[in-house]
């Protein structure tokens, strides 16, 4: 399953992702996200007391809808599964992401103590708009 | 279930919601919509081609994420279910919104013969971005 190229540079500018997800309620959660684009997968960086660490932990289903910021009819919609969860060590994954979101080299918005992950979202079927964009 | 005050503006601009649904086959769909709120209600609305109209009739299921556009830490999310969903006659509905997303007076990207409903949304849970804004 293939990243159209069109779409690759949402992954490489300021672009926040929307992740929605199940909780082992049923209740479906939608949030922002940084986003990641390794090949044709997606990574994340979540920490392991947020719901949607819960989440995906409990269900791997995980759909990452990814707006054109300057176009609303221009988007990407990824619904894939969680392919892996590993531990960021020393946060190298989320510090990566830090210059291009915040314009810095460190992650500074977790409480002491938090312990993120890195999740990597296999696609299993994408949706671009305009179709087959 | 109140929609604080502080994110009604959010529903007075051109900005987008970003709805979740449940596919009938289990997987999770995530687009973008035109959003209208009804004091503490939420009404989007859908045609009856599409998946998310699929979706929303075996699944009542709905969570809407809106960003404030200028501040990706602001963000309301609001998980709810289906109240009802309402042909839209004549596209009264989807016609209203059109002065303040596309500054026209009626909806003009659905194909001949479209059938729009709309569907309004009861809050179960909300969720801010800061906490309690």
């Amino acid at each position: 399953m293939k990243i159209p190229e069109k779409f690759h540079r949402l992954f490489e500018t300021r672009t926040y992702g929307y992740l929605a997800t199940v909780t082992p309620k049923g209740l479906i959660q939608n949030h922002p996200m940084l986003i990641f684009r390794e090949g044709d997968k997606v990574k994340i960086s979540t920490e392991k007391s947020r719901q949607k660490y819960r989440n995906l932990k409990a269900d791997p289903r995980a759909t990452l809808l990814v707006m054109d910021p300057e176009n609303p009819y221009s988007y990407i919609e990824i619904r894939g599964k969680v392919e892996s969860m590993e531990d960021d060590i020393n946060n190298a994954f989320i510090d990566s992401l830090c210059p291009r979101y915040f314009g810095t080299d460190r992650y500074e918005k977790d409480p002491p103590g938090a312990k993120r992950v890195t999740v990597t979202i296999k696609p299993e079927k994408i949706f671009t708009f305009p179709p087959g964009a």
